[in-house]
């Protein structure tokens, strides 16, 4: 494995690999070009070969990937080879959604436990089982089952609180959807979810449209794979201000 | 404005300083250093002069940025200096919560009307008065509101069939919380929404640390706001293998 920065949208990337990897798996394919790897992600196959080359050589020229390998292999590097128990702070709307939302599972990502904050939310059955516990039993869980992972989804006033109490107890990373921004010390992670700065990209793309209001794009010459979408991070199949991550 | 490629990045820091001008408009503030925004949105000053230059020129060196200027200019960039009116396919725990969610209204984000393609949900009052809506409504809401924007929740085999009814109904944006690629004609863009990717990021992170294992790090080197996080896209604090989209 190179020693070098690895850019974000790599690692991004790769999850996104792994997704498709996997599907494939499940369909019985046993080996896959670079070229549907890498459509299937929206980049180019460079992109996907240089994505790889960072962690060493994969695949057989003119022949591709093996599936199941290069798998196992993504899922090493994601650390996403054994499950991950997770705790989730807020038994709100949001909290109470993403218990119930099957993806997690699916990715190998369990709620072990919900807290709250409010008294009001404890003691209740949030979702199948999951009872809501009072933020002061978080200490004990996530020692007795050495946790590292944490969903934050407690009012933006309350964020700042509950981070330093799972950073107090170990948590190395917290998936904040709180919008505020909270501070953690060194070794500790944190990815900010907030849905508006996914919907201010399209406004954006929508509005561009309106000012310009032809058809000819700036990006008109670029190849078709570099018009498609970087997902998750940005699709655009409008390509007017050629807005993407892989490029 | 120079006819040139806008990285995804732009747009997206873009938002992370609208929405701190906002609150520095909000407790009085006039002027903002270019380090002072920066920082907020950690990146460093050169990234947000670039930035700022795809769209023209902006503050007076030594001096700073007028926030309520570069606020207003921000915001007609992102085409955000009016609401906009929003359709919510999917009445699910999802819908739910993201129609309960403060920031949709406290970022100019409106939800119309709330509609499911589930009989079951149809009639019931969801949140606060939205009472779900049959998908055959859909035509005639989009085309009396004039609505542009819609967000996506319904289960993801039904994701492709409802993304080809609002893209017939004449809808620009689509953020999808379906796992699912959906296929959408030129013109349309959507933004995907999957926070277990955003998990796996969080797991690499957690992953690279146990097998590092000590604490010198690829990136040491690197000044402070390099090793800042890249909110709301990815933040790290722990820097070993320097993850950031700023970069």
């Amino acid at each position: 494995m190179r020693k070098e920065k690895i850019p974000a949208a790599t690692i991004i990337r790769l999850s996104v690999y792994q997704r498709y990897l996997k599907r494939l798996l499940a369909n019985g394919v046993k080996v896959v070009s670079s070229s549907e790897l890498a459509y299937e992600a929206s980049v180019n196959p460079a992109q996907l070969r240089k994505d790889l080359s960072y962690f060493g050589r994969f695949g057989v020229r003119g022949v591709g990937y093996d599936v199941a390998s290069l798998l196992n292999t993504i899922s090493g590097i994601l650390g996403l080879l054994d499950e991950w128990r997770v705790v989730l702070v807020g038994a709100g709307p949001i909290g109470k959604a993403l218990l119930r939302h099957p993806q997690f599972s699916k990715q190998g990502y369990v709620f072990e436990a919900v807290f709250d904050v409010d008294p009001n939310h404890v003691g209740k059955d949030l979702v199948d089982g999951h009872v809501v516990k009072d933020i002061s039993e978080l200490p004990k869980v996530i020692k007795e089952k050495d946790i590292q992972l944490a969903v934050l989804a407690v009012p933006s006033e309350k964020a700042q609180e509950v981070a330093d109490i799972l950073v107090e107890c170990g948590i190395k990373g917290i998936l904040n959807f709180c919008t505020t921004r909270i501070k953690v010390p060194r070794g500790v992670s944190v990815q900010y979810v907030d849905f508006t700065i996914l919907l201010d990209t399209l406004t954006y793309k929508i509005s561009q449209h309106s000012i310009e209001g032809k058809e000819d794009s700036v990006n008109s010459t670029k190849p078709k794979w570099a018009r498609e979408h970087s997902w998750p991070v940005v699709q655009s199949n409008s390509h007017r201000q050629g807005v993407s991550l892989t490029s």
